[in-house]
């Protein structure tokens, strides 16, 4: 069994954006310019943020970060948004979510500029990804792809299971998959809480991508000897003897199925990790296309 | 075994049409309007455009047919998209595929206004079909879910195969039959080219769409007892014996696959005619949103 080790694929890339992006100040081009806007104090999502920051800070991106209290109004977010689509400076922007329920997600989402959509929600960037053409692709599936390419896993022919429809992960991670390219060019099978059979259908799996969020719902006796396990569940369970008051679970019970995987994605240091750099990778090709 | 039969299904769709566009014109509202563009003088293409003006003179809209040579400059048809994105009395634009090879289809359907672009092709109606949004969907997997909901197909939990991951077929149909609606629900396996165990996975299907493109591909050791099969395949086979000097041949083979099913569309008078009920039925929302 060999690790998918997130924490070092994602350090690889971003080392190589660092070197690219020293040379775009040597050549006196514009440096990649994230901005990324936060709205109200929920506590992943402050993390998450802080974390997407400060990996800018690393790869030497600018980054601006924008913070609004949880009761802004639709229309001034809006207008934020729209400012930051006409400053040629900004190269991606990122809406964090969840956004409050009085704010409708797909509007923000819908009023970026695809362009500098680096998150990949537009539906322009959604289509584009399905049709097999450059678009922003959502930052876990995208990380997830890059992941596999860093550890050369072979996915050809291979028949994928994804744990999971969700707009976020699970379909967008399916759509990828069975596309004409490598990684990619595998036989997926989108699983779902209608799925009857799932324990029969893992278990013919050369690949599972749990995306499910139910913390160890995948479990030895339904992972196929050799299987390749992408475990892209987070969820975070209470615990006391953390400072931080919680530790994170996946969706799969890593100690039990670990053995029984020729790849496996550990969490934390799986997944997680590369999302970011997937985030990194896209704010980089958008500033690449206006130098 | 029963016949879900496409020109029954079409026909009660275009009947229903029919009546509300009659109801718009009592009411002194807007009838629908397709324009269709057609370049050069593919055979085929010549006999889809004429079918689909043809239905929508059935059910009382207005059509309008431009022709242009087949070497045609792209900037001249990108003017002609142009002019219809602006014409307010235009509803549905359709541009039949395919182009000339000089002219980069890609280029042409993304300057349709995504609010005309009746056949779904325009990467925001992909996207937000993908995400579940109202969106115009293509003609043919649109008009697949129709046929399945006319004929109350029980569609949720079970196991669809959808053979072909075309963007214009096969993708689109593997996303709308795994998503949270009615027809919907399914788990779905999308095969491709690159599939090792088709059969074997073909056998496990309750439903299977084949959109591959090859006649008679499916065969009987392929399905499963009980199963529902979609043939979505067009293949004109010579046939001298026949006027047009063609016939029309699936992808499955018929007479030895009927028997075994539950449901199975013959070819042709299956998908077929469900593609133009399709199309007027977007063309008719798309006027029905500025009424």
């Amino acid at each position: 069994m060999e690790i998918l080790d997130g924490k070092k694929a994602a350090q690889a890339i971003k080392d190589k954006l660092k070197i690219d992006v020293a040379q775009l100040a040597a050549e006196g081009k514009k440096i990649p310019h994230l901005a990324a806007i936060l709205v109200g104090n929920n506590g992943a999502s402050e993390t998450y943020v802080a974390a997407k920051v400060k990996s800018c800070e690393e790869v030497g991106f600018k980054s601006t970060l924008i913070r609004f209290e949880a009761d802004i109004s639709p229309v001034k977010l809006l207008e934020k948004v729209q400012e930051l689509n006409n400053d040629p400076d900004v190269d991606g922007i990122l809406v964090q979510l969840p956004l409050p329920k009085h704010i409708k997600e797909s509007d923000v989402i819908n009023a970026l500029d695809p362009d500098k959509d680096v998150d990949g929600f537009h539906p322009v960037n959604v289509g584009k990804m399905v049709q097999g053409l450059p678009a922003f692709v959502p930052a876990t599936p995208h990380g997830i792809m890059l992941l596999l390419e860093h550890y050369k896993v072979e996915t050809k022919g291979k028949h994928a299971v994804v744990v999971g429809r969700s707009n976020i992960v699970g379909r967008p991670m399916s759509i990828l998959l069975s596309q004409n390219s490598n990684p990619g060019n595998c036989t997926v099978t989108v699983c779902h809480s209608r799925t009857h059979n799932l324990k029969e259908l893992c278990l013919q799996a050369d690949m599972i991508v749990a995306a499910l969020g139910k913390p160890e719902f995948v479990t030895a006796d339904m992972v196929k000897e050799g299987a390749v396990v992408i475990d892209v569940g987070i969820t975070r369970i209470e615990d006391t003897n953390k400072k931080s008051g919680f530790r994170l679970k996946g969706d799969v019970q890593y100690e039990t199925v670990a053995p029984k995987c020729s790849w496996i994605t550990p969490v934390p240091g799986g997944v997680g990790p590369m999302t970011i750099a997937a985030l990194l990778r896209n704010t980089f090709t958008s500033c690449a296309q206006k130098n």
